[in-house]
C-alpha cells in the first residue's frame, strides 16, 4: 500500500485529492506534544500534553451528552472553549463519581500544566478514561503532567500513545492540506474502542491544525464534522461519561482560512475524511470485532434516525455481521421497532446492493444468488441500504458486529 | 420443593395463598386442546389447537406493537377478538414476510381450524413462531390444523410442546384459584427465550379459565396482568414481529364473577402471579443466560421508564450480570444516557440491598462489604434500586444478561 493511502483504510472514505498524508505522529507548526508513565496504569504511558504555542490559539470543543459526566468534562465545560492553548489528558481512571475529591484533582491537573506553560488555567482542556468510581491518585497525575510538560517534543507520539486503554494502537494522522493560500497541517490523535477497561466506551480526539482560523470557522468545522463521524457511529449503544473533542487552530503556517472561503470549504474536506476515517476506527476497534456495517436509510426524516440506531444497535443484526449472516429479517424487525406507531411500514431493503426485500416482502433469491451474497458479506465491511416509507430524510450509522469474545471480556473483567 | 411451591420459583414472586398448583399440563374445565407433527420444524411437534367447548366463551388479546408483524397477526387482529373460541398456533416458520401468499396461509389455517371445530372462522386467533422471511407451507400446516383437532384431548402437554421453538423446555402452568364463590381453575402455556430460530424473540401465553366472567373483564385482567409482565422483560431489547397473548374464559366451572367483586380481584392476583412467572421463565430461557436481574427506577415520572429500560438493555450491565460484576458505573452511565438533557442528574443505587452510590458519588465500601456484594452477584437472581431525582414515579424490569453463547449462538446460525 503506498503512504497516500495507509491511512485511509475504508473504502466508505475518499481522500480528497489536496491531501497528502504525512508521518502519523508529526504534528502542525507551533504545536508540541508529549507523553510519561505516571503509575496510573499498571503499565505503560498514561499522562499526555499537547500546547499550542501561539498566543491568539482559537479552539472548539465537543463533550458527551450524557446527563452523568466526569470531573474533567465539568472542569473543561467552564474553560475558555474558543481559546485553548493547551490539552491535558490521562489514560487508566476516569474520574467520574469521586465528588469533591474527583473535580479537585481535575482542577490540579489543569493548573499543574497551566503553570508550566505559561498559561492561564481556563486554556488548558482536561480529559481523562479509564476505570470509573476510584480515585484518579492526584500527586501522580500531577506529577505526571509537569514531567511531560518538562518533556514536550515536535511529535505526537508519546501523546497519542498515553491516551490509550483498551485500543489495539494509536488511532492518529497527519496530513498536508494544500489550499488556495498556501499548505497548511492537520493532525489528529483518537482513542476508542469497543469498551474501555473497565468498563465503557469513551472516545477522545484531539485535532490540531497550523491554520489561521477564526475562531467561528473552527468551531462550525469541528461541529460539522463531529456530527458527520463520531456522532455517526455506535459500539454498543452506549454513551460515554467521558467523551471529548478538542481542535486547536495555531496559525503558525501563516496561512490565513477566511470564512465562507473555498479554502475553508478544502480544509473541511480534509477534517472531515480525517474523523470519519478515525471514527471507522473506534467501531473496527470494538473489542471482538471482526467487521463493521454501515447502515443507510432514506425515507421519512423524522423517522430515519430513530430507524437507523435501532437497527445499529440490535445485538440481533450485530450478531448476524459477525456470523457474516445476510439476515434481512433483523433488519426489519429491529427497523420495525423503531418505527412510528400507526403508520404503515413497508421497506425495500438491499444488503451489498443486492436487493432482498421489495415493499416489504422478500425477493426470492436463487441459491446462485445466496452463495454470492454469502460471500460479501464476508468482507470486512458490509453495507446495508433501507428505504422506508415516507420522503426526504436520509442518515447513514456506522457500527461494529458483537462477538462472543465481547461479551467475555465485558463479563470476566471484575472492577 | 413441594408441589405447591413448584411453578413460583423465583423470589419476586409469591404465590397467593388461594392459589393451588396442580398437574402443569391440566387444563381448565371445558377446554380441549391437541399437537401434532406436520414437518414444519425437522422433528417434534409443531401445530397446536387449543378450543373452549363453552359457545359463550368470552376473550381477549393483546399483541406485538411492532409496526413490522407477521401475517398471523394481521389476521388475529381482524378477527373477533372478544368472543375467540379457538387457538391454532405453529413453531417453525412465522410466516413473516410472504406477502400475499402468507396471508393466505394464515387464513387457510382459520378456516380449517373452524370447519373442524364448528365455529366461525373469526372466532379462531392465529399464532406463528419460527424461521422468517420463508414461506409457511401451506398443505402440511393446514393437514396439521386438521389432525391437531382431530385428536383432541383434556391436557396441553402436547399443545405448549407444538408451540416451542429454541424453549429449554415447556412453560405452563394449571393452578386451582379459591374464590368466594368457588373453585375455577386458570391455565396458560407459554414460549419465548432469548432468540428464537432464527431470528428473534417472539413470545406467546395462551391462557384459559373456566370461570364465567364478562368479556370486559377478561380483557381488564388481561390488560392489566400483561402489563405487569410480558411488558416488563427484556431479552436483548428487540420486539417481535409475532407477540401474542389470547386468554379464553368459557365459564364451565359454573362459578360466575361480577365484575368489580372482590373475586374479581383474586382471580386477577392468580393471573398476575402466573404470567409473571411465565415472563420470568422467558427471561432465564434466554440464549447463554445463566442469571437473570431485576431493575427498580424510582423518580420523576416521565423518566423511570426510559432509565429502567436503558439499563435493562445495555449490554454493559448484562455482561457485567453474567460475570457476577458488582458494577455500579455501567448501571450509572446507562441511566446518565437516558435521562432528560438539561437536567442535573444525581442518584442513588442499591445492589442487593448494599447502598453502592449516595448522591452520585461511590460509597467506600471494605474489602469485605465488597466480598460480601460479590457473594450476593453470584446468585441466580440479582436486585438493582436506583432512585433518580424527583418523587412520585416507580417501575421495574426484568432482564437477562448477555453471555458469549448469546453472541455465539446468533452468529453461527444462519439463515
Amino acid at each position: 500500500m503506498s503512504a497516500a493511502t495507509s491511512f485511509f483504510r475504508s473504502r466508505w472514505i475518499e481522500a480528497p485529492e489536496h491531501v497528502t498524508e504525512l508521518d502519523s505522529h508529526a504534528l502542525p507548526a507551533g504545536f508540541r506534544a508529549g507523553g510519561v508513565a505516571a503509575g496510573i496504569k499498571p503499565e505503560g504511558l498514561d499522562v499526555g500534553v499537547l500546547v499550542s504555542d501561539t498566543s491568539d490559539t482559537v479552539s472548539a470543543a465537543c463533550f458527551t451528552t450524557n446527563a452523568r459526566v466526569g470531573a474533567p468534562v465539568i472542569v473543561s465545560r467552564q474553560a475558555d472553549l474558543g481559546s485553548l492553548r493547551a490539552v491535558v489528558a490521562n489514560s487508566g481512571c476516569s474520574n467520574v463519581g469521586d465528588g469533591k475529591r474527583g473535580l479537585g484533582t481535575a482542577l490540579a491537573m489543569q493548573a499543574a500544566a497551566a503553570e508550566e506553560l505559561a498559561v492561564e488555567p481556563a486554556q488548558v482542556g482536561v480529559a481523562s478514561t479509564g476505570v470509573i468510581g476510584i480515585e484518579l491518585p492526584r500527586e501522580p497525575v500531577v506529577n505526571g503532567v509537569r514531567a511531560a510538560c518538562a518533556g514536550l517534543g515536535d511529535d505526537a507520539a508519546d501523546f497519542s500513545a498515553a491516551i490509550l486503554t483498551s485500543d489495539r494502537g494509536p488511532k492518529r494522522a497527519c496530513l498536508g492540506v494544500e489550499l488556495g493560500g498556501g499548505s497548511v497541517r492537520l493532525a489528529a490523535q483518537a482513542k476508542g474502542a469497543g469498551m474501555i477497561q473497565p468498563s465503557f466506551a469513551t472516545m477522545f480526539c484531539f485535532v490540531q491544525t497550523d491554520a489561521e482560523l477564526e475562531a467561528e470557522t473552527i468551531e462550525l468545522l469541528t461541529g460539522v464534522c463531529v456530527k458527520r463521524s463520531f456522532d455517526r457511529i455506535s459500539v454498543d449503544g452506549q454513551l460515554s461519561t467521558s467523551d471529548t473533542v478538542f481542535a486547536l487552530a495555531g496559525g503558525a503556517s501563516g496561512v490565513r482560512v477566511e470564512p465562507e472561503s473555498s479554502d475553508e470549504l478544502l480544509l473541511g474536506q480534509a477534517l472531515d475524511t480525517v474523523l470519519r476515517q478515525l471514527a471507522l476506527e473506534i467501531v473496527a476497534d470494538g473489542e471482538g470485532c471482526r467487521r463493521i456495517g454501515r447502515i443507510v436509510v432514506e425515507g421519512r426524516p423524522d423517522a430515519v434516525e430513530q430507524v437507523a440506531r435501532s437497527i445499529a444497535n440490535s445485538p440481533l443484526v450485530k450478531t448476524a455481521l459477525h456470523g457474516g449472516d445476510p439476515n434481512f429479517g433483523r433488519i426489519l424487525q429491529a427497523a420495525g421497532q423503531a418505527w412510528p406507531p400507526g403508520d404503515p411500514f413497508v421497506a425495500d431493503l438491499e444488503i451489498e446492493g443486492r436487493q432482498l426485500v421489495s415493499a416489504g416482502d422478500a425477493v426470492g433469491l436463487t441459491a446462485a444468488d445466496l452463495r454470492e451474497l454469502e460471500e460479501l458479506v464476508a468482507g470486512d465491511e458490509v453495507e446495508y441500504m433501507l428505504t422506508i416509507p415516507g420522503e426526504g430524510g436520509e442518515t447513514e450509522v456506522f457500527f461494529s458486529d458483537l462477538s462472543p469474545e465481547y461479551a467475555r471480556f465485558n463479563a470476566e473483567y471484575t472492577s
